[in-house]
């Protein structure tokens, strides 16, 4: 009796999309206004999907309070409000939201350990999400 | 061509989650605020999803006036407006989502015979959901 | 320059639409579904507008924090995860959403200094919401 | 590392639910209220998945400027301000949500080559929705 | 103590702007892609605004089983699934959704006598919306 | 017969509140981690209002493809992908969203003269809104 549990969290933060190698009309070219100078921002929503068994006793995957602790401190408190393009994590890579998503998989996988992790869906604007399963 | 077609249905109702066999520590410790005493409750959004191939004639996976029909009277009847800790269905029990979601998903199984179940999801608030699949 | 600031806060909660005087029937005929015993629940919203000339100096209608700050002791501690029913404030009279803005208008009309109240709305589903202005 | 994108656009049209070899009562009976005369219409979401490996160099599965250059062209230029029931693609085939997200999965698998379709999703409605994967 | 609700509804319709006086280049000039042959179509959601005092014993601002009643009878039954260019509300008048937001405040105005009516609100897409407070 | 229109259009951009004549501690007990270094983002929803009566002829207010024209060119292409806090228009000036929506009002209601200009309203976040009517 596998069930999937999915939580939501949000954070604000900036980046500008700018390969250092290339030149001013090759960035352009390649990421359009994402490459505009000093950056712009979005309200990241993060959507962490994890599943396992429902505890015979307590009648749950696990508990939120776990999940809401590891997200708080390892998720919120170091996306938000940030600006990602300087981060040490995205040193010399784009912080594209296809890379933001697969850090923060790698980031629940090593670091969460009282349910299975399934997926991490990250929705950059409401037109726009992306989703890695490892 | 096989076809998903999801439905939403809504419904409204409290809950609390207390393990009768805990001491009143233990179970704070467990549900934190949702061991308080009268319970509390939410708005549910159930998500159905069900697939099958397109009818060649009518375009349908199946008729929405069935699921509708068999939702009405299977579900939003029985649950919308009620207390779940009071239910039946969940003596010795804890009604958490997880298990709210497995019930679901068995009414369905058993009752609904116009299309193939896939998946019920249930929205217990903006931050989390719960999906089984069987 | 005056601008309004609206700031949205979310809290679980349960209530019983009853009147002590009235028998079963009458109930029934005035609040339906919501008299169903052992109650119901739902996820209310809370929409505060505040509103003030912009600082000259910090750009701001007030500082976020001291409405966080003030809405998170007052309004979410107070009512997240309760039953309005058994609340003190309530006693004696039917927990409708029209009451319960009224009485959280009242909280931040009493307690709330750093900037002129507007309104408060709730909601209470997807397709219900009250306002309170004074 | 394959990363699956979702990218939402929007598009308005009518359609009317009505077999042409059906007598008026039998299709009142199929489709109820959508085989009104004269149709009816609804703002359709478009979601559509695609998947593939993050570039090493841009950080993404596609560039958005294609999907978005690819939609716009031969998703809503087409389908955006019509009649469905009046489209050739539709002829002799009632042009339920079922059939056009199998359309525009077509649309998609034939001429968008920048990543891996994975699925298109509509919504016809905030209660119903459609997807297909081929 | 006056409180506002608001109550929304939904319906499905479709439309053609269309002026019978004008060339097909100034319908075209004027109505843009919502002047497309066969029209095309909507989900409206309707949002209606009452007030009135709460009563002392009820707790409510009217009853939400009357205002359900009179909409689904004299705005859902009446709208939902219909053309609105064919109806004879609209007959020689292009049915904007100006004129459907002043129609739908026209109708709750004469029949709706259970609280005071403030103002309707008519959501035609995401982007657009109109209000009408008489 | 006077009737609101309004209008929602999205850009993404990023600032930092941050004030040059204040101590970095200052600005942390003003800002909290809107203060943080080198900024941070949001995705903004700009909702424009308008008012006036129904043309006779047209049934509209003010026709939406000459808003939009204003709104793309005004608006979204000044704001859009941008750091606000890099614009000479908050030269000197902490770019709040109070002052954005001002500054947002002030441009409509120089430039634009096709309807009556009612209200502005910005949405930074899920949790947040500012509104100015001038």
């Amino acid at each position: 009796m596998k069930v999937h549990l999915t939580r939501r969290y949000h954070f604000a933060a900036s980046h500008r999309l700018h390969l250092t190698d290339c030149s001013d009309d090759e960035n352009r070219a390649i990421y359009g206004k994402c490459n505009n100078p000093h950056g712009h921002g979005h309200n990241y929503s993060v959507e962490v999907t994890v599943s396992g068994p429902v505890d015979a006793a307590t009648g749950m995957v696990c508990n939120l309070a776990d999940l809401d602790g590891f997200s708080n401190k390892e998720i919120i408190e170091r996306f938000d409000h940030t600006n990602l393009s300087m981060m040490p994590l995205f040193e010399g890579k784009v912080p594209t939201t296809e890379r933001l998503c697969v850090e923060i998989y790698d980031i629940y996988n090593k670091g969460f350990k009282h349910a299975h992790l399934e997926k991490v869906r990250i929705e950059e604007t409401a037109k726009n999400s992306f989703e890695y399963t490892g």
